[in-house]
């Protein structure tokens, strides 16, 4: 673990530079790395943290008592804190992301063409990802290990609040690596807590970062989004809609909103806008809001919502706009699906949207007209995750439409060849 | 046709930002277009282009005369004519993307989740596609239509030398776009020359363009990839290699190098270096060079090379780096596959590098550590085509990793959303 926290402005770019160059060539061999190779350094990474859990909880120490010092956020320090449980929660995430099918390599598609040319699209890396986090310390692991999987190098950028402990979890991943002859720069972490990092990664090292994937709120998302002059998957926020249809079943939107609200508050797949067919609104309203309500949930209603259940608070033009991340629910009467379509298509984040009908017609049309990541017909939206997916791991959620669009898991952070097979084709005139 | 080539300055900016507006607009309403709607429109243009041959001819006439005071170039003047044959290849071109499979809605992979979920990974359009191109005015045309059955509105610019005939081609597309009910702003031409119209696109219209399409040399293509803000789907230059094996069949190699090299000299596919291995250089190089040089073609050799074959002229450091898209082809002696590889990976573009060998093994060693958007084994290079992939049409070729890679058809201009399909589904804690 080298120390240079407080790293010269003018080594700074040097530094950076040659980060991305020794990632480049660690990315050279990786692509070119078995599955089992990959696996074996992925489960010598799990036993490494596990050995070195003293050391790494000693490191979250250090780092919560400046946290402490700088009185930051019980929530913040949450995410920062590590304990024994955390620690083997990391080291079996590793263990499980060495259980996945390795892409790279597998065939997308194959086909002859009647020349006799065999045609294939075979997965390959991406070749060099950039990860940029906060305050989770497990993120080092967890993003570290899916890019890796994937047979890409990864530079990493933590919080510079987990400094500590993001050093002591990268210590045991590069132990991993080097267990089963893989390069050790194939996982970098940046040993500096200088902001001009980000940055220099943002312009990308002389083309030699790939991708950018942010992770945490919205200012790090919204910045990396403006500023990154290379690929970004991610999303800014999950403004999260579950519309309730005219032939929707009332036990199933009852329970689905309750869930979609309640499960979680906090993660980008909660909902956060409910909106309910006029024609149903007076008999499903009250069921579904007073289940909320038991629960602690603030309710911000239309006008329609506050004559039906008098409890709502008024709504404003901003909560329509809001990702409350919070017990929080904005709801509203609209007179159609197209106008529930229409609502998303002016408010929504383009994340993960529902409906809940019993009628497939209009969820079809629902799906066609909603042009989210995900769209959700009878079920939570808090299964907008990879692993719900079975993806097994995910590194974020993308709402743009390059790429990657919705879980990024180890199969989105790939990219494709064509492999064409010829027996002495040559191409007629 | 709007005739405004000269358009004031600060006009322009509010005239690309409306045509982006615009675009975005209709990209919504193509994006739910039926598949019969986009074939009936593909059709309608076809028609169009027939019925208003004269008219397209005739505004060809006047490009080519103002080519012709600006004493431009034969083979450039050659892509920029027109005449009745190449208006009819037009129509057929565009009558054979109405025959193509319409990707959009098509399902990419679908599976069942352990709890009765149905995930389903559909295929969605991108948005707005940006075409910049040069002279040939059939790319108005290729292009347009490729891009609207993929659902997606497009933008495109010409180059100034096709003004005329650009517009007129894109009337009858307009005029197709009606007949099928579908908006006309979904296939735009930039009617104006003025250069900062390219350099508006680049910046994205203000988040209304997805990605951009350059088509043309390798300024045209530099600028594009220096200067966009957005997405870039794009080849530098098809720097591609073939690498003769030691287990390569003689005739073979003879047969399949002159091919790639002179079929045509022209195209992004076509060979420029040759890799030969050293156990087999004597007797398989000068049958090799023979047959190329027998047909014009001018060898530039290294030192062993011109031992083996003393017509060779000295190749220079600068050979290995060029394109030459003529009949000209560098070619070396390397002592194993590996130096080979090593050799493309130093010089090559990433487009397309292919091995001769009878020797499985070494081909699959070759296609490991070659990391272009297109391998080949014992086969033409000038098959890295989408037409030859059949795909049907191209727009271009990729070599970047992000999105689409070689060959660009309808297919890689869509995106894809999940759809997520429950009965009453909530995520448990």
């Amino acid at each position: 673990m080298t120390e240079i926290r407080a790293i010269k402005e003018e080594e700074l770019q040097n530094y950076m530079q040659r980060m991305g160059v020794e990632a480049r060539v660690a990315a050279r061999i990786l692509s070119q790395a078995s599955s089992e190779q990959k696996k074996q350094a992925l489960n010598a990474m799990a036993g490494a943290i596990r050995e070195q859990a003293a050391s790494i909880l000693k490191a979250n120490a250090a780092d919560l008592e400046a946290a402490a010092d700088k009185g930051l956020k019980a929530s913040f320090v949450d995410r920062l804190t590590l304990n024994e449980d955390r620690v083997e929660a990391m080291a079996q995430g590793l263990e499980a992301i060495a259980t996945f099918d390795d892409p790279v390599g597998s065939i997308i598609k194959a086909w002859d063409r009647p020349n006799g040319l065999t045609i294939k699209q075979v997965r390959t890396p991406l070749g060099v990802i950039g990860v940029i986090y906060e305050s989770r310390p497990n993120v080092t692991a967890d993003a570290g290990a899916l890019c890796m999987m994937a047979g890409n190098a990864v530079i990493l950028r933590g919080g510079s609040e987990g400094f500590h402990s993001n050093h002591a979890i990268h210590a045991a991943l590069q132990a991993g690596l080097v267990n089963a002859g893989l390069p050790e720069k194939a996982i970098q972490l940046i040993a500096t807590t200088n902001r001009d990092a980000v940055g220099e990664m943002l312009r990308g090292l002389d083309g030699n970062v790939d991708v950018i994937v942010p992770r945490g709120g919205k200012n790090l998302v919204g910045r990396v989004q403006k500023e990154a002059r290379v690929p970004v998957f991610s999303h800014l926020e999950g403004l999260c809609h579950l519309y309730v249809d005219e032939d929707a079943s009332l036990d199933m939107a009852v329970e689905i909103i309750h869930n979609a609200k309640l499960r979680r508050t906090g993660i980008c797949g909660s909902v956060e806008t409910v909106l309910i067919h006029e024609k149903i609104a007076k008999d499903y309203a009250p069921a579904i809001l007073n289940k909320l309500a038991e629960d602690g949930c603030e309710i911000r209603g239309d006008e329609a919502i506050c004559k039906l259940w008098p409890t709502a608070k008024q709504a404003t033009a901003e909560d329509w706009v809001t990702e409350y991340l919070d017990k929080i629910l904005s709801v509203c009467v609209v007179s159609s699906l197209d106008a529930a379509t229409d609502h998303i298509a002016e408010y929504g984040s383009e994340h993960t949207d529902g409906i809940i009908t019993q009628n497939q017609e209009n969820a079809q049309k629902f799906f066609e007209k909603v042009d989210s990541a995900i769209v959700v017909h009878n079920a939570s939206t808090q299964f907008a995750d990879g692993g719900e997916f079975g993806m097994g791991a995910e590194i974020g959620i993308a709402t743009g439409k390059m790429h990657a669009r919705g879980p990024i898991g180890v199969e989105q952070l790939t990219s494709f060849q064509y492999h064409v097979l010829g027996t002495g084709q040559i191409r007629p005139a």
